[in-house]
């Protein structure tokens, strides 16, 4: 046996194992009935160690929506490597086909954002941190309906920002439709399908 | 002075006192944040009284929905009545414009119907009640999206039922950035407006 080494805390696991058992406790039971302390005993740590990393509940909420933001950019980021094409278009698809994804851990994140719609009326921070992240993403797909066209696949009397916009809106309305049963996943695909067709003209 | 008339208790009108009272709390503080005893101090009734009209939380927020879809419905038919045109492509646009107004008490509805989409996650009733409402939505949009392909104001390859779902996913995802203040009222209606002229080909 050798002598006791202290074990390193990694400080950035921790951090995702907290927010992750926050992704899990709420898509069970909805965010506003989950408990910081519910939290901590899904995520195997004290109160005072969840309180260390995230001092309030907009701290935890921020950070739970970075991470899920994070993986959403990878995901989309492999999806356009993955493509092989370089075309504007192409890449438009795929992001627009990563908006639509309805898997688990996808509506996790979109009950997440309606959460922080509804809170974000009385919570200037969580409506400000969901307002830079739309606007970021209504950023990402200026610039690629703008490259496409540049690249004759899009008519040029279309406006990137409006056409950005209705791309942003109809994902979030189809995700909303789908949690209420209002239509399948592949019924809302085929309806963004349609409308990538009609803004490529 | 005639002699004391036992005052007869408009039931109807308190019922609707008391959603209206709802609404105003709700819209200010958010909905999960109020309790049946606030809204009753808001309506000028006991608690009690309430609890007569709406004997549990679901009872009364399943009644201020239904009020609030009433009087939308009322403004629809209004605005329809108004048109002079008999078109189905001018009460088609009439209802979107109505599906995109974004005036205070459309605000509150807007809010509401996101409150009953997250807590629907975990209450059936709810859930069933926006579920059957959304639907009786798209099939009126069916509905007019079939009579303007019979007029041959929309193209005969459009399919009403995906049409519709796209109308309604754009004005829910279009109010959803609304509030989130990624654009103003004016920026959601130009898209929609797109969306219908792409619609009528």
């Amino acid at each position: 046996m050798g002598d006791a080494v202290p074990r390193r805390v990694d400080h950035e696991e921790r951090r995702t194992r907290i927010a992750t058992a926050l992704w899990r406790v709420a898509t069970a039971r909805g965010l506003d009935r989950v408990s910081l302390r519910e939290v901590a005993t899904e995520a195997g740590v004290s109160l005072g160690q969840l309180q260390h990393y995230f001092p309030s509940r907009d701290d935890l909420l921020v950070f739970a929506m970075e991470f899920m933001r994070r993986k959403n950019v990878e995901r989309v980021t492999q999806r356009v490597a993955a493509l092989g094409s370089p075309a504007a278009s192409a890449r438009l698809r795929a992001i627009a086909r990563e908006m639509l994804t309805l898997d688990d851990r996808s509506v996790a994140g979109s009950l997440m954002n309606f959460t922080f719609l509804l809170e974000g009326i009385h919570n200037e921070t969580l409506r400000g941190y969901a307002r830079s992240q739309g606007l970021a993403l209504r950023g990402v797909l200026e610039h690629h309906i703008g490259l496409a066209v540049a690249e004759g696949d899009i008519p040029v009397d279309r406006d990137p920002r409006r056409e950005a916009t209705a791309l942003m809106g109809l994902a979030d309305g189809l995700r909303a439709g789908f949690h209420l049963g209002l239509h399948t996943a592949d019924e809302a695909w085929a309806v963004m399908d349609g409308q990538l067709a009609r803004l490529f003209g």
